[in-house]
């Protein structure tokens, strides 16, 4: 039991139609970590600069996140800047300081490397493959990407993706990593590079679970208010990690129910600034959302008369 | 039982990266009155020019489609030309021959008169309410329309908004016609009119329906070929009031699944150019699609712990 999860842990800078949150704690690996929180004990691997408040470190160990894997060393954190207009849908990258970033060389704490479940959050593939061949042997290792190492560092991407069991990616990076317009193609694509699943994050119009023989699709939560998308994918991730880590079921009955926690978790996220709607959370308004996922997307099966 | 629907029969040219069809068979009112056409009696409201072949007219009544109300009057029908890109997602519209339609009065065959259901396909705002105005007492009535009419004649579109029961449009015009970028927002808005449900076409993500307080999700079936996604609004329009007309249960039980069924029907018209999937489909796909739907989204409930 437990995850271990690599990635990013940030500074946001984020403007969207509904406000601005400057300087605000964000990172793939901070959002992924606090999502699977919920469900798992989560262990962080990552870097941050001597800027970095005690503050955060002591809200990730507040959510029983293990921090030791979460390196400080000199200089400063890792800064995005983005903006989101009234589609919400794509974040427009202003500015990207990676800071200690670039000096970044992940090194598991030996009480990690036992871990179960893996998570390669959204960094640099090299690092996600470095962590992954400090594992022992998990069970199920998932990672995540974004189009800036698609285009920079496919090749090292694709090592990643033929090691790990699920790809977790935007339907945006799917189309970009294959270059196939159609998405079920290039989902095939992909899980004949080897990994057994991919799972494409569609933003508000929800989930695609692919095998090589099998879809599932799982909607978006339809919200009245989102007021910033940062982090959905992440949080997504997390809920789906944290969940099969909880319960050791990787059947495919295990593995849909798993998206939709993941689901369940992007939809809270992303109803305020940066992770300020997780910090109130409660876990019987998850299981609350889990429900309104069943009646949203339920309907009778028919009888196929002969 | 049975259904009038009012709406265009025209020739299309369309081109996509798949091929080109010039001069096919198109329109809304022809798309719709086919998909209906496998489930229930239709009833067709349109005009054509002297140059609209009679072997289309007997396709039409090939699939048992009351062709008395299809006028015939001299001049050219109805021509659209559109082409789509990779992504087929938005039709580009390349031109546009309104032709016989500029003068079309439709005027209803007695017999169409006591009909219960009624759908207006997308055409001239004003078109749809005298047609309504011609109706004794349908037990339900639904609507499409598009952009144009949103831009051109939204207070005609408007009135009509207000006498439907049911209006079912795509996303893009949803927040067009309320300018609210928030979809959830958007519809309570347009249900706040008067219409008692709102069904929102989001082409390969499938479609919500809205009533005051309840949301139904159903992904589009994930296909690896899709052809030609002209008219898939109006199949899909066809399957679901076809579905409705044939069991006549309004509940939203019944109206869940109908929805399924319209995607069912779309889902295989993009299969194929113009017409040519519905020409040999037969009722049996359409089951065993309905049951590959039920797969494609079920998952697990859970139960909540006290």
């Amino acid at each position: 039991m437990g995850i271990v999860v690599v990635g990013t842990v940030a500074f946001d800078t984020v403007e969207t139609p509904f406000g601005r949150g400057e300087n605000v704690l964000g990172g793939s690996a901070t959002y992924f970590s606090t999502s699977a929180s919920f469900f798992t004990d989560v262990s962080l691997v990552a870097v941050v600069g001597e800027d970095f408040p005690e503050e955060h470190v002591r809200f990730l160990q507040s959510r029983d996140i293990d921090t030791e894997g979460l390196q400080r060393i000199p200089g400063k954190t890792f800064h995005w800047t983005g903006r989101y207009g009234f589609d919400l849908n794509e974040a427009q990258t202003l500015d990207t300081q990676l800071n200690v970033l670039i000096e970044f060389q992940p090194n598991l704490p030996e009480s990690y490397r036992e871990a179960e479940y893996l998570f390669l959050a959204n960094i640099d593939p090299d690092l996600q493959m470095l962590v992954l061949d400090q594992m022992k042997e998990p069970r199920l290792v998932a990672c995540d990407t974004m189009n800036f190492w698609i285009s920079s560092k496919k090749d090292s991407l694709k090592k990643v993706l033929q090691k790990v069991d699920i790809v977790v990616i935007n339907e945006g990076e799917v189309r970009q990593f294959t270059g196939e317009a159609n998405l079920v193609k290039a989902a095939r694509q992909i899980i004949a590079l080897g990994c057994k699943r991919l799972v494409v994050k569609r933003g508000e119009y929800g989930v695609l679970m692919f095998t090589a023989d099998s879809v599932f699709a799982a909607p978006a939560y339809p919200l009245e208010d989102v007021f910033d998308p940062t982090g959905a994918g992440d949080t997504f991730a997390g809920g789906f990690m944290g969940y099969l880590a909880n319960t050791g079921d990787l059947s495919e009955e295990g593995l849909r129910q798993a998206i939709v926690f993941g689901s369940v978790m992007a939809s809270f996220n992303v109803e305020d600034f940066s992770l300020d709607r997780m910090k109130r959370l409660a876990y019987r308004e998850i299981e609350a959302r889990y429900k309104h996922f069943t009646s949203l997307t339920n309907f009778k099966d028919i009888e196929i008369h002969p």
